[in-house]
């Protein structure tokens, strides 16, 4: 069986075990906190990140979230996530790397250090103007996920696709570190609850990241 | 004909370009700036990054480096540039998104901020500990690619790939920046010096940035 490793608040690995979850793919848990610099886990990606997925049983190795969600695209059937013809599928990946990149750098990233390395790593508390500026970009870019919800059936388009997974994980993450305040989003709000109840979803939201606690509402499918 | 949104030192463009030129697919450039933020460029991509492509004739509009790539590499069968099989592909993936992740942010980015974006928007000079620091961290990254290329015919494994062109466009913007120091790194030369010979490379070659003149053997295939 497939080996994960991963923690509890990344969001690129989150991507990763909804779209396994989705795909029906099998996998174990492994804790690895990047931070930390382990040798054994540099050995296996020179970058250091989460996700990294390994076959035991052949050796081989996955690194970069992206490159596993296209590697299980590629070989399972089940549950297709870059659904329709080569413009569909362009669309789905460019809204995937809006949340990997522009989203996570402005929303994610920030939250996480304020409120999860600062503590863990750096024994400080979170900076409040930063937490505010964060949470004002994570709203100004929740009104672009509403344009797009109104105007589509999913994010990506008229099928459901690794872009609402990637969307569901990146938010979850800032939603866990009070990041979210969801008035005035309630199109992205509705489209959130439909994938929070989602099974590939529910193992995620059980979960908890030591020393963090999340907001009430956060593991309710009625928010 | 395609138009890509683009400036001259942008690795992402630079990537797509070479893409397009191995593939043989036409294209005009129309310059973009976009730390000018552009209204009409916004409404076209909300992420306000290059590259875009647009087909005046269809109105199609693709985003984000690497969705595009993907597109051509659906859309046109002509030099294959993520061969293989499931775990090769997943392996040049990996790769590129090392350089368009890693590579960029701790070497390119700090190279373009410090040389382009402090001169042209700011009106400062660069700050000369930030630049040693990239070109450090280059060098440590280039140890890395020196690896992988004794290890292998091409950066991806046996077959020329996208990896290939995502590291040939990186390091040939941080080339541009005066951040590579050539000494000590004999393989990722060679397979550089190679790169730079190919048709699809020249054209970027012979272009410059304004007010940034590269170094006198940036544009040399013999280095």
């Amino acid at each position: 069986m497939w080996q994960l490793f991963q923690f509890p608040l990344c969001p690129f690995s989150r991507k990763v075990r909804l779209a396994l979850g989705e795909k029906g793919v099998g996998y174990g848990l492994i804790r690895e906190s990047p931070w930390e610099q382990r040798d054994e886990f540099i050995d296996m990606n020179p970058a250091a990140q989460t996700p990294v997925m390994r076959d035991p049983d052949t050796g081989m190795t996955l690194i970069d979230s992206s490159a596993i969600c296209e590697y299980f695209e590629e070989t399972i059937d089940k549950a297709p996530l870059i659904p329709g013809q080569a413009p569909d599928r362009a669309e789905v990946r460019r809204l995937v790397a809006w949340f990997d990149q522009i989203f996570y750098r402005e929303v994610v990233a920030p939250l996480l250090y304020e409120r999860m390395e600062k503590r863990l790593v750096h024994r400080k508390s979170p900076d409040a103007a930063q937490l505010r500026e964060a949470m004002k970009r994570a709203n100004t870019h929740l009104d672009y996920v509403d344009y797009l919800i109104d105007h589509r059936r999913w994010l990506g388009g008229p099928l459901f696709s690794l872009a609402d997974l990637a969307g569901a994980a990146h938010i979850s993450v800032a939603d866990y570190l009070g990041g979210i305040d969801w008035r005035g989003h309630r199109s992205t709000r509705e489209w959130y609850a439909g994938l929070k109840s989602r099974p590939s979803f529910r193992p995620l939201l059980g979960e908890r990241m030591e020393v963090i606690a999340p907001p009430d509402h956060y593991d309710k499918v009625d928010f």
